[in-house]
């Protein structure tokens, strides 16, 4: 299958609903590389999307196996930064917030807007969650 | 595992009834770099290749579950060119045939009789599969 | 280094003139998995496109080196479409038209815009240069 | 995540009761390269590590699947070399004995201890091996 | 090459003065998963280490090839924390300071002796980077 | 470029002298899984093959490079099993003989006419070979 293809695949297999989407290099009989793809998504979904991917892909058969999930409750804020707002999610495990993730999209963006190195947004933008959020992480 | 090993396990595997079979490169605990071995069977098949796994592989355990497939109704044909016969696989979606794959052998065969580059008779192949079921497969 | 730099970070080296640049997964010691970036780029472009590795990402150096490369002479068209035209790359060898390659771009545009798959676009697309420019090919 | 954590990582969840735990790379969407890490354990341990998991690594998810395993009956042995005593694992099939390890820790010591190769020792102890399970094992 | 001999090997060729060490899982002839060790060392280690490969592992060869270098200036400090002082390690990029990282050994010293989470101390010590040198990083 | 052209591509090559051949899985940009494919050969051997590349693979440029290598004298030899002659290559390092591997072919040649395990004979022959060769590879 043309690799050129992945970046096409993935946005619309996400766009139908998949929770997650990756690739792993495989080997196969024959001295033929070649490439697996995961998706995980809700059982309703699982006909549309094994449908995309049969039509979508070189392959002539999908398997499937239904896993079960340990998640955190997540929880989406703003934060406030010198460059502007920046989306954070928050993690919760049981009750108690033990993970804050900026959103990456957002950093990029200040990134490119204010000429800055991702690596520097993404510093302060840690410090300002440390800050504001520690108390219960450390808790 | 000395890895020459491979190419004939492959063979020995497919011989007894695996419908697929390949290998990941995955990294254990102390820096150990290891192959996983996957290997897609039927369930009556199970027996007969673990014990083949753990008898011609350095592995001391066998991990199995049970997947569900939907794959393509699957229909084989010869398609002529000007180099001799072809095989080719058709794959149906709800009675559509929506994939038609050269078999491979047949095109390095030609390719080594001929003397003509892999690429070239698969260019050729490719345009004859075009012609002959385009309009099924644009419908 | 957080993994959802290399989006970032690939467009911002091609824009500074790289000629390439892709990654591998390595393992180094104490069970360390990482992630090899390479960058295919011209002397001239090494100096600029070095710092912005060592200021970008979590490396404290860059490694590189001189190679040779042999490249088919090239040459972009477009090709007409039943849904519009098509940019693709013409590769030749010794002045002999070996290779055409069509611009995915393109032909993922074709595809959202017309609500058609990506896979039936690339088939047509592939009919129209073997037509076109099949007897260059295969002399 | 850090990379730099794996290695303490699997000590943890090893001291927690796994009974494997490895890695592989992936590649998910926007050009992220991953790690996916797996670890096999027995129910009665999956809430415990699964725990672990979401606090030490930068997941907010962990997938699980009940596996079944088909696995050698082990035994540990001693046998004398002219370097010292070194375990070995026997691995038995349906009653018959197939497979012989010797314990790496123990000719890692070895080696390191009397300054020899690695390699020596193992060709030394192989040969052991050979001379003292070679009978049951080719029956 | 029996995979348990690499957490071995990559001590024995840091001790002999490399400066890197690395895997990479590579593919071969007729179905060979294999592994591609990549050492970084100075000229003057390469008969060194070299000997020490071709002795201790399964290879016939070694091949090798001279890089130049770009290295961030390195300078080693100790930092306070409320658990005690940990390493940092600062590289400046013509005379700027531009990268500041942890000592991880350190913090795992003090996650283990804490009995807190490595992400914690990880979060914390990040923090006191920030504080202590940030001026210097964001000019 | 369709996976299945590997096995024939690897022999061509061989064929055309080429000293060993690999793949490794890299990402490009735009999520584009891909394999890298090197090719060790001799100087005299780089334009043959090099046009081979370029005419048979999907690549528009070959990168190369001179490394130097240091590889053990190698000598060809037959020894005597139960099951008839096998190949064996011994390796020298500065005179010493160091290294005995058996050919492979040799082996799964016995293990099919037989029907006994690769992973059996693959046993007595490194006992043999331990007991022939071993004085010289413990100098």
């Amino acid at each position: 299958m043309s690799s050129e293809i992945y970046s096409h695949l993935y946005n619309k297999i996400l766009q139908e609903g998949a929770l997650d989407i990756y690739t792993e290099s495989i080997y196969m009989k024959k001295n033929r590389p070649a490439v697996k793809l995961s998706v995980i998504c809700k059982e309703d979904d699982l006909e549309k999307i094994t449908e995309h991917l049969l039509k979508e892909t070189s392959t002539f058969g999908v398997r499937y196996s239904k896993y079960d999930r340990v998640i955190l409750k997540r929880e989406f804020r703003k934060i406030k930064t010198i460059y502007g707002k920046v989306s954070v999610k928050l993690g919760y495990y049981k009750g108690n917030l033990i993970k804050v993730t900026p959103e990456y999209e957002d950093c990029i963006k200040i990134a490119d807007n204010h000429g800055i190195s991702f690596t520097k947004i993404l510093l302060e933008i840690n410090n300002i969650i440390y800050k504001e959020f520690n108390i219960k992480i450390l808790t």
